[in-house]
């Protein structure tokens, strides 16, 4: 396990070293888990190129003994005072002048607070997306959790679909969504869970709320679970009762919309040739002005990481890509319908990680 | 309901003006939350100085319809394309050159971004922490949820105690708070719940793991609720068996220590104050250096939120406040020990909302 850390800090040593940089601030909880274990939430990693004294992490007194012990080959620098501060000083008695910094992850003050405690012993770089870059290539390691996350994703919905009869409410279903989670080992949610009945489910991103089922409704329930800090994110779209053929067309769309998205996934399309397969399907049934939202994103330490899977992404698929397929189709005042897997992309061939039925599920 | 909101978004409208601000931009959810009612998690809100303009909500397809619902007195603004180049397409079709922004907020790439695309149209200023000043004065409505949500985290902790036989596994009791708080109408967990037995109770934020419960052995659990938005946050400490007296000293000196430091809390106090009158009780029993973190936070729509209780802060608590009063102990490889109750500041007294029991509790 530490094994897998040391290659990610070599990993990222030999990128600082394409981009000149002598040191990377890396201020991302995700990020630090990925390149040294520590699950603390509060903190400054910084890499260095000099062999030897790759890894610090500055953090308080809440997290030093965690620290320690999450991690190897990492000097832990115990912060004195405020966070920034203390990474300031750590920055000033250490070699390297050129130091990089995620500009999508620190805040104008705390760039601020850097560059007037560093003073001229440090020349700030903008280098973003660095450690990004290398997480979307999940290593071995990696996609074997996620396969454990997906399969708890599938057994969880198995288990949630059940519930659904008449008079059950929507954060009922949720609680227990999320019971079955934890039962299973995942240490929380990726996301609220997603509970939404009849009307309620033409908005994609719809709380559980006191809601009761009824007949003749549509059930859209996405969930996501963290096994061993790896996220799983699933949707399936159920109806309560005999669908109106109207409702069997919307869905076989939104299905045959999905399954044409998770054709399309493979080493060297591009994101955006992946999203257009989702639309054009949808197009081709006029639906596709419903479609309100891309068709999929990166998966990961996070529930949403790099790449993005919309319209006009020109980023290529790589082996280790892990990435959602979620196209749906949202109805105001009616209902909606999306359907979800998670896809991991392979040199030669494309694994569908989660694998519970997508058949149209009458209840 | 929208009243609050409403309310909420003329006092910040009053702000703006002291400020010189014509318009300001709102990017933290829990900031739109607050000012709005809407629930989504991306887009951004412009609050204007102008009457009748005075919100627009920025936010893209998966929220347009959301966010018409859990809105009122607020124009929605679809957005075209990505976030940022949409709010700057907004601000420079409409009127008030002086936008600010809140510097801890956004981050350097994005600020970037809006100086780019706003170009001479705005004259953008750093207006850091406006919100949140707002948000640390809780009105009636917000006392009242939190009031519920504590009682929930009260309710919670009690059935979680008995839980604690030996043999069960941290992520057992774990799973059961959170189902049990999920049954009393908690949306989910304000924080990732903290289960910790025998030597890792002296981690302060160990996460739940596989290990069982043994006779002799301490157990903190730190757990805290999402109820209608708000945060709770609750500690506890239990021993299985008879306490040793070594433990039992450790217990009254935290427990003597977080009295203390309620008892400072008043109208017009400051928090370092507050801190003080923790710390130097526990320096009393020469414990003060395994108290390795602040006294507390401010709690709300966010778990940590302003203001910070810790060593040396001059913010002066106002009616309205709700800070937790959290001292602990930690030895490591021993144990640790923490009390952790939330606490609402009003004019002339102070209300601890959190009531389960303090008392050593011998399992």
């Amino acid at each position: 396990m530490y094994k897998n850390f040391a290659n990610r800090r070599r990993a990222l040593q030999k990128r600082l070293a394409e981009e000149k940089l002598d040191r990377l601030l890396i201020t991302h909880p995700a990020d630090w888990y990925y390149l040294t274990g520590f699950t603390g939430d509060s903190g400054a990693l910084v890499i260095s190129r000099e062999a030897g004294k790759s890894a610090s992490l500055v953090t308080d007194g809440r997290f030093i003994a965690q620290a320690g012990d999450e991690t190897s080959g990492v000097k832990i620098v115990p912060q004195a005072g405020a966070l920034y501060p203390s990474v300031a000083k750590f920055l000033r008695a250490g070699r390297g002048r050129r130091v990089g910094f995620d500009s999508g992850q620190l805040t104008v003050a705390q760039h601020q607070e850097l560059l007037r405690a560093t003073g001229k012993h440090v020349a700030w770089r903008a280098a973003s997306g660095l450690v990004a870059s290398l997480r979307m290539r999940k290593d071995p390691a990696e996609l074997a959790v996620m396969r454990r996350a997906a399969m708890v994703a599938d057994e969880v919905m198995a288990a949630a679909a059940r519930l659904l009869k008449p008079g059950v409410r929507e954060f009922e279903v949720a609680a227990e969504i999320e019971y079955q989670m934890k039962k299973r080992g995942a240490s929380g949610t990726a996301f609220e869970t997603i509970v939404a009945f009849g009307g309620r489910s033409a908005l994609p991103h719809a709380r559980a709320t006191g809601k009761r089922l009824r007949k003749n409704e549509l059930v859209v329930l996405d969930l996501g679970a963290i096994l061993a800090h790896y996220c799983s994110d699933i949707t399936r779209t159920y109806y309560v009762g005999r669908a109106p053929s109207r409702v069997r067309g919307w869905y076989h769309a939104v299905l045959e919309a999905q399954q044409a998205a998770i054709a399309a996934v493979k080493n060297g399309a591009t994101c955006g040739e992946v999203d257009a397969a989702a639309r054009s399907v949808l197009a081709g049934h006029k639906l596709d002005r419903y479609f309100v939202h891309s068709t999929g994103h990166g998966l990961g330490l996070e529930v949403h990481e790099d790449p993005r899977v919309a319209r006009g992404q020109t980023r290529v698929l790589a082996p280790g890509n892990v990435i959602t397929i979620e196209p749906g189709v949202y109805f105001p005042g009616v209902g909606g319908i999306r359907i979800e897997d998670d896809v991991a992309v392979h040199e030669k061939r494309t694994e569908v990680l989660t694998r519970v039925s997508r058949d149209l599920t009458e209840l």
